[in-house]
């Protein structure tokens, strides 16, 4: 069993953009001394970016590469981890699916293709990566202050609450990412592990930096994302939030 | 472009239980003057009895076989369906899509194939019956006094809004569908097509004949769930229902 | 105890414009056999024309005047309604709560009295009438073939799922109402009364026959919400409806 | 205009329990550097403790009193406040309305007496609260690094999402709540003002040392309540939520 002396580790699956909020969550788990194990698809310029980035920041990161996120491929590359990542020094606390792609398109211009990868990522590579961080986290002890075994969040969109005129496959994707998290939180929450859905309601600044004051008004920060995927991670068990939603203060909504 | 002096169809998915809300829906419609096109499962036993059922009572109806709820197939018996029924005497006016497996399995019991048969029902299936009704009914000319040129629904269930802990992979599918179905209902209400969803929030009875009292408090009986698609593909254009929630009297909720 | 061999009676407050929702609900029962008892402001010229109009055309009407929607008037307003329509004759089967007036203001606009005006008229007066109609309906006996002994319906607004820039206090009415809806739905459903809340989500078309055209595609007619109604008194008791929404079919949400 | 410089104080209303939410978030605020003004009914020997305790560890407290929620007297409070906070050296930056009395009784045992005093507490009240912490806020300069100008926090419950059979009133007055801070957030965000609700969905521990192991499986500690509240309260601008949800692990929801 995972002791609380371990090391914690972040999983997170989808951090290729190095300016987007897989990756900002990457660096601010590091920060607070996580160490960090990106899952990403082969031949990620942005994954090994970031990894090496951590690293010389006196973090620790790796990459791990996977074709697809199928049930199978899914749990190779939890077994690399756990691996590379052994138990007797560490312990996955959170884990973060921060996948799914999105097809914005009018409802008959949606290809078979287009519907199979929305729910390939934003349902079948969801449940697969669910699958390993649950039974990860059961096979931890539980971790002080927060009383946890752990942490598994998923990032949500607009398109998690509402389904409109062109996100009829990508919203599908969507809301079954949030039944399955609900679910998750029902079924798990009595076993020390929280599960958690965040809902990013509005468009992410992948450049803060070039128009800093514009953005803060109108667009979410990677960063500020990050921060409350870290909150969540450390609630204590006494109070989780199951969900919670994110929009830039100038938001119409 | 199929006149509203056409002779209004219905096309229904899933009615291969006799005694299910499929067939409620196909009896009930047939007595109100539309034609049935069930769609089902190749061998269904339940299909070819129900047609049966319908033609002796002075109805039409007639089973389209398939042998999964895919793309390719789900357009092939529209064609079919089409074909036996032309535009030039039919106007298909009402779709109900009543598919949708259910899985109750504790999460970590939920294998591929079981999330893969989920989506395939409730997600996969339902985006191919949609193209197909929203194509045809992209082709019906208006209908009055409803104003539409077309209505589909489909039966959603408790887990439609709610996860919870033997239904992560129902919900994700449910949940899917719904969406779908919101989706719809914003980007064709314009055309004047309307799209509709149903929360069956209870158990449904099977056999209301068996002990009507105990039915009547604590199960929804079919017939009274057909009542309600045969009102919401009544409702005239001016007001639209996307959605209703149906339960019995005596659930707690 | 009320029989079901008694004349319907539908009890409506809110019915005093005569091309609103109150008045096309109160006609539409009185042409399917509710005798109509309207509960309105008095003075009200509305409600008198409305009553002469329900008379004259072979229906039976009768107005009673209020002068607040308060705790007390209330069940003055409904002793008269009984003392007029005897129990030994008829049965209040159905009651409709369609006041609630709005308040559309900048937040640092609303006074006090715009805020208690809201709250009377769509909570204080919703409970003042939920009070009457529940203790009505508990001393009627089961109606058949609906199996419900009566039905309350309230209703409801956009603002009743959302609020917005304009509606803070249109808002907290409005959800106010809705809770109480779902809140009576549940705790009377088990003795076979019927609480239903109709969410009128866009504009009502109080001259349809102004520009019958453009209003059947943008706004909504009274009369198609008042078949709802109708709709929703007549489901019998294995399959009953908390909520459902209506817009026209082309209105943008 | 309120300085950034300044010291932040947090208004707080509804914190006379000493060991209930509202004192753990003074407890929390004060122990994070700002000075607390405490508004409670008069004569609340709970709020003098806990003014005291604050002010012993070295933090800075005082309570007003309030003989209601009413518009006159929430303003006439405020007043006092800021005359005994002077902006020129005090800027609130944090606004929290704990306030919300609960009927739970079966609706026709609820009097007009339960009623009023519900939609007292948890609507007028809180639009009272509301409109002084707003006006506050819009004469502040932006806090930095949050870039806020102020935070208004309101404390949610179950009753917030859900009308049930003894909660009629309760759930009436708690939606309206959550409707007033709904409306709120999208009409004060673009003047970076943030307004966050906060669904408080099961039992409080209102002594969690008598058995810290069970409180910590089955109710919410009012300590970490008060962290989301700071959470909330520090939230940079780019990244605002309105609403989060707080459970114990071990509920069952």
């Amino acid at each position: 069993m995972a002791s609380h002396a371990a090391k914690r580790v972040l999983v997170i699956a989808g951090a290729g953009n190095p300016v987007g909020t897989g990756a900002a969550t990457a660096r601010m788990f590091a920060k607070n001394g996580y160490t960090v194990a990106l899952i990403g698809r082969e031949g990620s310029d942005g994954a090994s970016a970031l990894v090496e980035e951590i690293n010389q920041g006196g973090g620790q990161a790796k990459s791990f590469g996977i074709s697809s996120y199928s049930h199978d491929e899914m749990a190779s590359v939890w077994s690399s981890i756990h691996a590379h990542f052994p138990k007797s020094r560490y312990a996955v606390r959170a884990a973060v699916y921060n996948v799914g792609s999105g097809v914005f398109k009018p409802f008959l211009d949606v290809s078979p293709q287009d519907l199979h990868s929305c729910m390939q990522s934003n349902v079948f590579g969801a449940f697969a990566f669910s699958r390993n961080a649950i039974l990860t986290f059961k096979g931890n002890d539980i971790d002080e202050p927060s009383g946890k075994r752990g942490a598994l969040i998923f990032t949500g969109a607009t398109a998690s609450m509402r389904g409109n005129v062109m996100t009829s496959a990508f919203a599908a994707g969507k809301w079954g990412t949030r039944a399955l998290s609900q679910s998750l939180a029902k079924e798990f929450g009595k076993e020390n592990i929280h599960v958690a859905h965040v809902i990013i309601d509005g468009v992410i600044a992948l450049d803060p930096k070039a128009d800093p004051e514009a953005v803060k008004d109108t667009k979410i920060k990677p960063d500020s994302i990050a921060s409350s995927y870290l909150y969540l991670a450390n609630q204590d068990r006494s109070a989780w939030t199951w969900e919670l939603d994110l929009r830039s203060a100038h938001e119409k909504w």
